[in-house]
């Protein structure tokens, strides 16, 4: 197969369907989603017995566990996925949105459309769910969607690909609109990534070894997701009981999910009073503390943190923990060491916390909450296709209305400019 | 001098200043605007020779008499210039405006507030005014600016820049937050493009050229403005009178604005009766016809339209004028011609209105008006940094709100997840 011409074939189709989905109704493209919900379900033995091809297979290229692991497609796991997309059926269509339409002093009427993108190529690793779900997503906000998935999943991706071809066909839409990639070659992703007359944006979900050689090789724009390294800041005028019980669940909730704490930051007046019950609470879950030399003094079981630390999402029961002077030094650090995905301060004062959203440059700030909220779930979104750490197009977390645009419209009735 | 070292001072150096800049109050960013203006206008004497510097320059190089029109400076041009940064001074201040704060079941609040991008990076050929333009709207919206104007303006750009130092000095801002680059080396625009660790976002200001080699070469985000290839629609159900008004207004009011008329398509049930009046006005007003076959039938003087035809912007009086068999011709004419600017229908009928809002897949979509419209100021940005032509970020003018982003903020009072 000639790669080259295949994505450029692949780009075409989806340039040609995305046409016809931008003006799909509600009602097509929630039949659609509605029908591949029911399909997969239908077909839960068929998605299970492809899945277990895929994991034999990984098995045998001795794929380390982890990945096996979320490669693994349960019973579950096929129910979860089509009720994702059931969910996403249930959302308000974000697609032909009128807004803030105003007279102007000519006489015309300005305003704005909420449009699809066009087309979105989303990249991901070897989860079978991702492909219903990223494909729902698009379809719902009027996008077409190319994607390629990890090759380990490769079967099982096929799989429901039938399926989502059977329900747009079911709907009256073309069957171009979701498109997955149907080749292992690795090249494949590399013509995706600059087929800039065709692709309008691409969607990276996966680790930070892809998102890094996307970035440095892709020409179309990205709504790129790089690690978490959240900060949690506890201020002079913090209340105790908050700061403990949002430094618990920043930290200790999950430890693999990219709104975990992975930095604490406390301030030197209250280090005494605050630090050695905080540390013991994560020392008693297990955590690892890394700590600064103040730390240090006032928790024995830290160990000297480096500079690396500071920079480092663990994904892991690990923190590093550092004494600063005030909010000042905790924005500072914050915004040299963070990779701009959440912080979050606990304090009763006021002005302070308002400091602290406006000057920490971040995608989500928090006055007195857990890290862990930041979510597109959490934030009413109802859906997430990854999270932003970006601050063009999109930041935090990116649900349907990410995925799309809004153009100007001008209402006129014969208007001319003088 | 090291190209590569001065660029990566100057990036730091804005990052740096970008920070205290996005926490710089309404006052403060005013205070350095309303003094740029008056610094303006107290060394027009200077701002003038140093122009004539240039000019002398230029013609002694054989620059091309456009070019030295654009590069020309006349009192007038001062005056202009010292009024577009006293107009950006009484906007109203975009950054940190909170919106959409609401309750969700977890009991946190989310809302998101209006924050600058960081560091701009403009890029702009021989106009004077742009580098005084630019450093308005850039300090207005929080952001650092990186300015590199064209190599002819050079005099007059650093005599500008001066001003501009003095005005952040005044108004107790950093220097850096408006840099203007001191060398006339062709290389500091690749480093420039390339600076995505201290640039976030490029903003070419400039013809075709310069954006083809920035879109090629760029690694950091571009809002693109490339051409304007407009069209004008008058559909079956036109009114007469309104169609040629809005031929005649998009087409002849100025011919080298991007966003004049450059292609008429008119439903083939009107031609007959409408395209001899609108030829025998645009031919008296001296525009050269290009039309397909019916249209040559209907009027004799028009030379027959070339493939190339449909796809180009003339800026010139010239017009490429098709019969279509109706909307749907006409959207897909549309879509696939056109550089997706801006794009008008003259009808009176609302469900074809409607569906030529929607999908013409265009920045800006009229009814009714003329394609001269689309302009910051017609829609009441107040300013306009430039006109996107690309759909990620920012679509059509692009004003303050363009060189913004929003972050997410959350309120709780000790909120866990759970």
């Amino acid at each position: 197969m000639d790669i080259k011409q295949y994505m450029q074939t692949v780009g075409r189709q989806a340039r040609a369907a995305s046409r016809r989905l931008a003006s799909a109704t509600t009602a097509e493209k929630n039949a659609a989603l509605l029908q591949l919900a029911a399909a997969i379900r239908r077909d839960k033995a068929a998605l299970l017995a492809a899945n277990a091809e895929d994991l034999t297979a990984a098995r045998a290229n001795g794929l380390e566990p982890a990945m096996v692991d979320r490669l693994t497609l349960t019973d579950k796991g096929v129910d979860n996925m089509a009720e994702g997309v059931e969910q996403v059926a249930k959302l308000p269509d974000p697609i032909g949105e009128i807004s803030d339409v105003k007279f102007r002093p000519s006489g015309i009427q300005v305003g704005k459309m909420r449009v699809p993108l066009g087309v979105i190529g989303i990249i991901y690793e070897a989860r079978p769910n991702v492909t219903a779900d990223a494909a729902a997503l698009c379809l719902k906000s009027g996008n077409a969607a190319i994607l390629r998935g990890g090759s380990e999943a490769i079967h099982c991706n096929r799989a429901i690909a039938r399926l989502i071809q059977e329900a747009l066909q079911y709907a009256g839409l073309p069957a171009e609109a979701v498109q997955v990639i149907d080749t292992t070659d690795r090249a494949a992703v590399g013509e995706l990534i600059t087929l800039r007359e065709f692709v309008d944006v691409i969607v990276p979900r996966g680790g930070k070894g892809l998102i890094a050689r996307l970035l440095a090789e892709a020409r179309v724009p990205m709504i790129q997701h790089l690690d978490g390294n959240c900060h949690v800041y506890i201020d002079d005028e913090a209340d105790p009981a908050k700061a403990l019980k949002i430094v618990e669940n920043a930290k200790t909730q999950r430890y693999g999910t990219c709104n975990t704490a992975e930095s604490l930051l406390v301030a030197r007046s209250v280090a005494a009073a605050q630090l050695p019950a905080i540390a013991a609470m994560l020392t008693g879950k297990g955590v690892e503390i890394r700590g600064c030399d103040e730390t240090r003094a006032l928790v024995p079981n830290a160990v000297p943190a480096t500079e690396e630390d500071w920079a480092t999402e663990y994904l892991a029961p690990i923190i590093s923990v550092k004494v600063v002077a005030g909010i000042d030094e905790a924005i500072e650090h914050i915004n040299r060491y963070s990779s701009k995905h959440t912080e979050a301060i606990v304090t009763d004062h006021h002005p302070k916390a308002m400091r602290f959203l406006r000057e920490v440059d971040s995608a989500s700030v928090m006055i007195n909450a857990s890290t862990r909220f930041a979510d597109g779930f959490e934030y009413g979104l109802g859906a997430e296709i990854g999270i932003s750490t970006d601050k063009i197009h999109a930041r935090g977390p990116v649900g349907l209305e990410g995925l799309t645009s809004e153009k100007w419209i001008v209402l006129g009735d014969g208007h001319v400019r003088s």
